[in-house]
């Protein structure tokens, strides 16, 4: 019997600046990576999101980041790993606190934006990633892509892969560089059908026409352009349809 | 029998900028009021002076602070209530988690610069320092001046409160404001002097000759200025030798 | 024949968040109070701005605030004089130089939020400000409301007072406190009414029912909330089928 | 006959932090490369770095960065150019503010750390910050390394080569990495020779023991180390002493 998580980025506004229906999205997924004041999120925020999910049963997970509020950590940085780590467990650490207070907790730690994309590549970057998360709390997954070198990294480290269902798939089971056309799935209908073969046969299309096995745990959905949560909510509901358990990895 | 805690404020530097000498003031105090983020201090920073304290055996608190890097948190801002907590908040979860990774733990919390003048007066903002520390650890002592407001916002948190050996006091035991002359104590000597009695007598002698009672159970030392850490030595030294245990409140 | 600016806050985006329609607000305003940097704006969305506002013939101005991006400049802060003045000199040359770049030029500064409301009774920041623009170049006029401190500080410089046809007056022309009730006019027909009555008469109903003289040169309007746009183009409209000119006091 | 400018780094504190001795460093050298705020230096501190720079006759630079207060604009950052063009225009115009409300002028440009190498290497970024000299002011020199992508990218603009006297040099005139043995020399003697035959033959020794023709209009001295400003001093004088004029090239 399949069961898949869904994971979305959330409390991404900052101060006065709003990003994404949140409380819409709540309802659609069932992790909630919750961003911890490097990239966006402020303190209130980061309650008033875990107050929510806890209200709704929703786990919680610690969306860190570079430090980097003007490119929304989206820019790549030359951090050195002992400062990383420490920047990465002071993000944890905090949303964790905040989560408790809230009657919740850090459940698993996902990396965002360009340092989700680094640490596939960089062993140092991963290496550092990984050691925050052991420093903090050994037991927390950390959520990826599959053949990150966060995997080489992780030395007894629970390592989760995640699917895009709106993503396009190499042969060898990577996502298509979104430099590349055709990266980004438009059609809502075809990202629906994705989804529900990655949860029920865990496979999907490659660009080439061939079937790729993924192995995925979490499916990640999106809320922050026109359309999205809507996106979001029909994947959710063709996932129940199709006898999906939708349940968290956590 | 005497018994007093040595506080300072530590890890103030931030990324490649340094204050103070740290390390040679772990070696006086006690009690370390470790910066978390929000006047000063980063997370490398933060990680270094927990694992020194720890090392040395000296208790770690959160010294929390308004978000201003710029002003190093010292000047008053008007932060509503429910912003104030959860900045508080996270800056001991920060804090308490790093010091956790480095085999300690935050165990007590003294707001700092601007925050700690205002909460004296300010039933707003005490009472937001209040929440946060009651939402994260009710067993968290606070650290204020005798007579802050805060005592009023505690509801049941510990309120513990601290003197100053190089401050005049006023006849009803509260500090001469510094733009009033004479308001900080230059002498050496004197400094010395005033602690041991505070200390010992648990009094001191106010601007206009009487004698005040100071129920204090931890002492304010700095390191920041030429001469500070030598004259924190001598502080130090002479309360061991008036037979005063060293120990801290936490 | 009546003549009238009309002001709001454009540019208030960061990063990859978005505040207002500035386009939208383009077409309705004769000045346009560009963030600078300190509360909101970032060096990208500024040059965008002051492209988009020459194009349109709109004058630009800066719109300078407390260093606070995670209160959006909205809170009051202690900052001495001499830094504040280094402060706002910092922030109108940086937008001045975007502006050339572009083809135009900072024709006035405008504090913005807690700032402005500073320095309508505090003298020190009041001069600061005054100071900064002073160094800058005392040709620009300061945009305030009458009777603000900022007029004794000026010594010279031209200070223009702006008026807000959303706002309640008391009998002697100064707004209601936004913690009054009525103190915000929130339907749209009594807002254009009033607006035209300023403009044409120079004057405005007072809460106590009786006529206010208002000597305004600009007209303050919002982009920022549901329908704000719609009601400041109906302003707008309705200056124009009064007969007033509308045109920049710069 | 000789003539070389001296330059270096200046106004590096932020807030209450300070780094180097400014005022030492000004009777040293001719050209003042004064930070913007994006790596370090906060407007009070540019104003008094541009007041004495004024004072002395010590021509202003904008030492513009990447934003990264917390990495002093040390890591590199993958900035997209329209933004980092817009970022350093920023800059360049705030300092030029405040210079010219000092009686002076910014009247060069150099960037700092990581985009100070980046630049070197990468066109995208070069050209990026070469489009914000030209938009600011395209009489401004920009001062780079001989061989730079700058060069390139300049298009009409002036390109200043400096020289350091405490760099080992390869066969090829360009640095030796930091990363490689050797490529910092700490001799000071060795220094000062060093700088006299760069000055006066304009060579180098190459670390294959082979000359290098280098054909710099600048040297870079610091002041952020001990020792470093009475290094600085040392080859002022025995440039003077060797007859080379010091003259500023902006």
């Amino acid at each position: 019997m399949a069961i898949m998580d869904i994971n979305a980025d959330l409390g991404e506004g900052f101060g006065v600046w709003e990003l994404g229906d949140d409380l819409a999205l709540l309802d659609v997924v069932t992790s909630a990576n919750v961003a911890c004041g490097f990239h966006a999120g402020d303190p209130l925020i980061m309650r008033r999101v875990c107050a929510a999910s806890v209200e709704r049963g929703v786990t919680i997970g610690a969306q860190v980041s570079y430090r980097d509020l003007a490119g929304f950590g989206r820019r790549e940085m030359d951090v050195a790993p002992a400062e990383l780590t420490a920047e990465i467990l002071y993000q944890i650490a905090a949303l964790d606190g905040i989560a408790r207070a809230e009657g919740g907790r850090v459940a698993y730690v996902k990396p965002h934006g360009a340092l989700y994309n680094r640490v596939v590549r960089d062993a140092g970057q991963a290496g550092a990633v990984a050691d925050a998360v052991r420093a903090y709390d050994p037991s927390l997954p950390l959520l990826t892509l599959p053949g990150s070198a966060v995997h080489d990294a992780a030395h007894g480290l629970t390592v989760v892969a995640e699917c895009f269902a709106d993503r396009a798939y190499t042969p060898s089971g990577a996502l298509v560089s979104r430099r590349e056309p055709g990266a980004v799935i438009h059609d809502p209908d075809a990202v629906v059908q994705r989804a529900v073969r990655m949860a029920v046969d865990g496979t999907v299309a490659a660009v080439d026409g061939g079937e790729v096995a993924l192995k995925a745990r979490s499916m990640c959905v999106h809320g922050d352009t026109p359309g999205a949560v809507e996106l979001a909510r029909s994947v959710r509901s063709a996932l129940s349809g199709a006898g999906v358990t939708l349940e968290s990895f956590a």
